[in-house]
């Protein structure tokens, strides 16, 4: 369970400082996203550093983010994860300071006695009052 | 993985019949539910059918559930799946059917030799082009 909070919590230290390699080194080599945006999911290479890049460069700088109320189960070599994260961000040319709040669950494996995450689910809820609209101003 | 298939897709099929007693019995007594609608997150009690039944009140018939591109991880008594999903169903009171697909991550733990659901994780993405809308129709 430590090893894996570890996992969990390195990872989004990782993404804060900008760290784009050392973010990607706790995923498995391909991994399964549901992601925020679209598409409904698809399989990421992890050794490829420039979407990730690219989207950091979407912001004035670095996402600073924040993991909270994490849950793991473990069993074997196989994990889940909940959590209820938050990203901040300006947008690059603004001065829009925005904080998202959103639900993660990871899954996890152990390859090689490392845990590495091979699923990724973020996501907010939307609205059932016939807007349509992507709850992003929940809040935990 | 042959039982947890069959509690994934008996779950689906005991819906889609209307049987929320069936298909609540999938579940552990208490699931943490990231819904697709608000709130991020809740702690659900799987012993009680209302919420599910008042849900399944809302449409002519209860919806109709598919479950696609399953993928099961699983060791000991720790298990997590995805799939793409579609639910179509008609809004009581109207003829206008839809078809929504969304992601699902399950999080599921074996009791007593008996695999329940523990977690569940249902999303749309949302468009970042400054709508931020829901996109409800994305087709796997």
């Amino acid at each position: 369970m430590r090893e894996i909070r570890e996992v969990i919590e390195g990872r989004a230290a990782r993404l804060s400082e900008g760290d784009v390699r050392g973010f990607l080194a706790y995923s498995a080599p391909e991994i399964l996203l549901y992601s925020l945006a679209p598409p409904l999911g698809e399989r990421v290479d992890s050794s490829d550093p420039t979407p990730t890049e690219q989207w950091l460069a979407t912001f004035e700088a670095p996402p600073r983010r924040e993991v909270t109320r994490l849950e793991i189960a473990a069993d074997g070599d196989v994990a889940f994860a909940t959590s209820i994260d938050s990203m901040s961000a300006t947008p690059k040319g603004t001065t829009d300071a925005f904080t998202l709040w959103y639900r993660v669950t990871l899954g996890l494996r152990r390859v090689d006695g490392r845990w590495l995450v091979v699923h990724e689910h973020e996501s907010v809820p939307f609205q059932m009052d016939g807007s349509f609209a992507a709850a992003i101003d929940l809040k935990p």
